[in-house]
């Protein structure tokens, strides 16, 4: 069981239900705090409890309310470092705001190295993350950070509830043919990847291409998000379209809007797997839609961190107990 | 006119009325950009025209959506100043945040400053702003800083729009009583102050007295904002059972909510002028609500600071063309 | 008794008697250390006890020689942090250049931000200090600050000493009303507020006018402090005229000047008390001044922060062991 | 022709042949400086004309000698900064430390973000690089920066000297996929990409695959650079054992060993093209390897900038004077 | 004459002198300004013209009244840059807290960089100043400085004034060595150096030699400043016990105190010289003490700073005007 | 013995002998690390071993590959710290950039301050050096220094191995004349000093003096370290011209080249003393070069640091064990 006593663990207003699945893990209580939004919007917050000394752990995603989640984590970091907290480690499972991480046309903001360097200044001690949307944003940050993988907790997933037989792992495009690599070295499986070209010499029309076999295939199509579900779905039609069997979506994070999941449904997508990382009241009661609790690896990873255990032995092959619990608490038991 | 030809004005998504205005006066074009919020809720920021080595303003409130607006200016600094801008200045009509100026409960955060902090980070140079919350404020910004009053524009409403025979100040409060005392110097009126005591030996129950004479008087009650009007409504009516006459409320920014409108609509106070530092759609075509635009008088000093002219002397007597397009651009004329 | 062998107390050349009163309440040595004064003028300090991995507080106000003092601090802290102490807290029980906290004319310096900036860059991690000039000056300071008042003591001193029959409580101005309705909150008392008005339309003309009732009553002015003894002096005089019975001064900080004291000595005020955050030589032997230490309750501050109590709850209600040593030190005995 | 009086160019130990051809394409002359090695490894540096208020341009990439380059850079910017240069920008055509853009094992340093930090904080402005190893490390910098691509050159080379009948751009692996897709945008050729996967169930054995279709098409490889060769050469032996013609590799950056031009020299492959942002000998004399130089395109973008022309228009269509100058400077006209 | 329309010099309460002597040579006015100081002895400083966008000298030594100096310098650099200066220059003609320049006993600050870092911290853009008390000083600001040296005056006092046959010039110790052979060598003279040894094995007594040759020679001893006259006093008796004839001293700064000057009333020493960096009432009308004005030397380096020519050219040798203007302004005429 | 648990010793690539020999006299094994330099010229660092919240040591001269071993260091901080480390101290014996301490011409870098100013902001919390070029670098760091001194060992080395009958202590300039009386003071010895002066009033030629008698006595030349030898053999020469007799050389740090030592093998000077702050194998098999470790002090030295034992105290006598085993791990034994 987790001893360290002189941790606190405290949840931002869009990271309860992954704390409390932290704490569960942990045998731990929830620190007490409250957030308040006044009614011409202004965010106010509040520690309950002294954390004067302590180590604190912020939980919070920047996630569907990205602005507002991402000033309530400014004003946590004021009102802890104030309180004397003694460090403070923001563990955001998701970062919203990483996909601003380049500037790629002229003038506009890289909005992932504000944001990191906003919640330095506030007084982020240390991170926790997943999955960023480039592992070139952990050099975005000064500070240490332990950037976690869904790949371990969804291969589980594939293992355990799609199999991957006669199987080939698809990357929508080009920039995520890496990642695609690191699944099927895993599941030991082929890659196939989408490939947009213009289909003439006019700037604007585009073909999608598979560069790849899919004939006859099973295809695992990984992603680290959708939003509007419109790459998803041209590509598993464009995979139908060259043959292939069932088609499953695996993604990092669960952004997916209202209009994307009636895209997923109206498609031959059969599933689309993601994590807990941020809570999304759209997909509740959608049958294609399941999700797996990464609460337990993030929780694992703060105990070893304390406990001086290491880190990285865990995702060699993630603890039983860490995938158990996963499954568990989003009712993906087996 | 406004010749200095290497100063550009944008305008943030709070700001573009505000901003217009600014712009009309000036008899200067609007600079081209544009502010795109993703289904996920993420802010995108674009300048569309070059900022190179110019002088750059951009005007956004933090007012009534004020994390997308504050989080907003974050990506504006930035994405000027890396395109090379040579200065940016922050117009910050109304700053929501100045509520958050001390710690005066334990753990709370001291949210201006944390505000203040990330706007110079992201590349504030320089602000100017009205009517913060308190004076001190002033400090909590590293960069020079212009503060204006919106107390010379509202006593040229006093005396064009409302009148002063036989009429008292009020501060709703010990609090306001300073700026109250300033009102009242400037229109040769005596003040009254509103007063909140324990009723009796219980921690509660609390009773509002007013201190000084207002009985048969015309009352203009002074304050920064109101929201929810509650304040505004018991001093009013404690000023009527005290035997005031006329009751008008003056308010530097306005910000009320809807439930605020009804309870000011159905209370004695007979008229609430305000400022357009923050756009308000809550009062659009309510009676009780008059609005003067500072447009103008943020506009000329911008103008006399690029033309090397004196600002303050802008503020012992307000130019007439500052008071005629202020009233003139909210429809007050008279 | 205060058990924490890792702390450490100096005191810095303006600090000595009140950190000395802090130690005796504590039960703890005071640490050895030295100030030289050249004779072109330089200061000089040495610590000469280790405070290697130490938590060091250092006792200082910025008082009646303040730019000595100010920079004394400067040196302490870099000493200290060079010396390798683990922290260095700032006890300044009075921040004299806390009235430097606004830019109201053009062209000045907000001292009070220069001095908190450069406090912490010498090195300062956390500042215990009480009644700073406004409560906004804690967002001046980036680090963590224990604010404490002077309120509870000074309400002991009025129940044990001056009596509260027949009472009302006087704000020398309207900006120093709102924590005058604090003293009359807990005193259960009414207020009164000086006001001060152009008598006429000439510009330097000024009327001093009392809000609120004081005939047939003991009057009891409260303000932070006083210099020149001026404002006091005339409030006095405006009150008697009013029928005002007795009248005494509750301030916050003994700063006064030789002159303050005579002009007092010749007014109606029958007796001004204070804390004793500044060491004030001219008072001594002046039967209208009398002092109440507040070393107690900063020492009380301090070890309930490193022995983990709450510092919040000692100020509901005073511990009767502050109280009385507070009495005690400067001779207030009852 | 240029004629901003006000900029001077000056060149590092490693950027003297690239500041001299900008400086030739500018009609300009190089500013006279001095770098000295003194025998125990210390590096000196001297600016030998003066540079008060003027804008500086110094050309340094961080190549082959590495961290002599990087010390060397710090080393002016410090010296040109204290010489009261008004801006200094940093013509840095190759990254080398780009390489350290992440933390991808435990307990290494993510080195481009330390070089970033570093160069900022020695005085450094500005920034124009080309083809950093990740579009992200923009984000490593704080300040703003022009990043160019060779491309443009890349694709002129290869339409004048290597053509583009029956050809596949390729990849040599996903992670560079996205920006062979830009190439083969451009040239209207379709992708292929190296896939290296593990052979059977043990962890070291890997097997090089190639997803899409090169037979009996010329190859042309596209990567940012190759140190031994290693890769390269492999990938061409793949793609010859598939069927390919005529293979030739695209290199932004020319890196390569004295071992790495051996072994391309024994292998399939027919050229090397790369630009000349790093000055490297090893390539001299060798008939197997042709440069092109991309200092008009940094001369070209200076210009604009300080001319306040459109740097952005310059990509969409290399101006033929950039062409023509970047063929000749290193003999590759036709 | 100084054409620099853009330059606005202010004097601190320490520089007035200063200050009036640089404005006479360069034929431009003192700007207004002026200096408070509390009765509690707060400093409070404002600028009595606008500064927008001007380049700003403040001239204000920290000298005699170190303290306040200092304090009142951080003022007026951030009143400065609040008030929209363009740059700010020190002109720091004596740097009191330079002797504070290491840690040569444990657990003492290095006065000098804490100094430096404040001053930088609140505005200084750039320094001038004056013979340091090591010329590593530099290295504890990070921004520009022009550091000047007192020799090339002190020389032509000697040359004109003092004479230089059968001369020695004289260290007082081993430390001053290396300046009196810059002295030495610019006036062809050999040079002698005072060395304190230890009599015997006791730890204190200590005897004063002289390594070099004095006998039948006159003495000019160099050093940075007296504040006792001990040393020199010491010096001067040990060269007249070996002989020595007539013996000057030669000091770059004035801050003898009065017992100082005593001292040297009472000694061999026939004539003290020293610059006019600190304004000395002490010496005021004492017949050995004579003064000559670098104020001409600073303001020659402005001038040329901001008409672009050579500083350094300057001290080859120095311009006949910078050395007759003073000459004159101390009534050193010859 | 050193029982501290928590602290980690690690060497760079600079500083592995070094750090064998602390580890060795505190019984403690060294820390597993690599450091890799690709064929390119980039290095690259890897702890291998957890420091998370571990006192971590990184023993790294910058001596004879100069900027390899500072940016090594740089990228060590950056990696201890993105590790978690709980505080990095860098044990850095020469600190080589140390020569560059002053801008003593135009356009020139202050080379240490651009040093100190990265290790810092790459993360180091605390240092340990030895015999600084100048005293005044202490300030050129902002964090804690333990700054050791050669003399106290090479003292030891006199008394044992050279003898001090009928001996002087000579600096070979003016500049080193301080350090040169420490010695003479610790010894009771008298001083000469090497004093180069023009010959005559042509500006290079020049003619080294010897100010002090040395006529028959044996020479103990002192300096901070020689590279080319020339100033050591030229000043041997001009004492045996003036009848010295033995000549002995002790230098705090050893980085002679090649060529110095063959100028040195050629000259009067009969042995060259020196400590094995940096690793110098020009010496090896050198018979007049011998070396004397201060490696135990250094050990001696974190060891006291970590056990608040004083470590001033150590420096007024050397305690023997450190002696011996500085004698020992060299060969010197006696």
């Amino acid at each position: 069981m987790f001893e360290t006593a002189n941790v606190s663990i405290f949840a931002g207003s869009g990271g309860r239900i992954f704390a409390e699945r932290m704490c569960s893990y942990m045998g731990k209580p929830l620190g007490s705090c409250e957030v308040i939004t006044f009614s011409e919007g202004n965010t106010f917050v509040r520690v309950n409890e002294s954390v004067r000394d302590r180590d604190v752990i912020l939980v919070q995603p920047i996630g569907m309310r990205s602005n507002d989640e991402f000033v309530e984590i400014l004003f946590w970091m004021d009102a802890f470092k104030r309180a004397n907290a003694n460090t403070v480690t923001l563990v955001m499972p998701y970062f919203g705001y990483g996909k601003g991480d380049k500037k790629d046309e002229p003038r506009v903001s890289i909005r992932a190295r504000v944001c990191a360097e906003c919640m330095e200044l506030a007084g982020a001690d240390r991170f926790a993350t997943m999955d960023l949307h480039a592992q070139q944003l952990q050099g975005f940050f000064k500070r240490p950070m332990d950037h976690l993988y869904a790949m371990p907790m969804l291969t589980e997933v594939i293992k355990r509830h799609v199999g991957t037989e006669n199987t080939v792992i698809v990357s929508p495009d080009a920039g995520f043919a890496k990642t695609a690599r690191k699944f099927a070295d895993v599941l030991h499986l082929p890659i196939a990847i989408g490939d947009k070209t213009r289909a003439d010499h006019t700037e604007n029309a585009s073909v999608l291409e598979v560069i790849g076999d899919v004939k006859g295939k099973n295809c695992l199509i990984v992603d680290d998000f959708t939003i509007s579900g419109g790459t998803l779905v041209n590509l598993a039609q464009a995979l139908k379209a060259r043959g292939a069997q069932d088609i499953t979506a695996m993604l990092s994070h669960n952004i997916i809007s209202r209009r994307g999941i009636e895209k997923i449904n109206n498609s031959p997508i059969k599933m689309v797997y993601s994590t807990d990382t941020v809570y999304n009241p759209n997909i509740i009661g959608e049958p294609k839609f399941r999700t797996v609790s990464v609460a337990p690896m993030f929780a694992e990873t703060i105990m070893r961190y304390y406990n001086y255990e290491s880190i990285n032995a865990m995702f060699t092959k993630l603890p039983e107990k860490v995938v158990e619990a996963g499954f568990r608490f989003t009712g993906l038991e087996y």
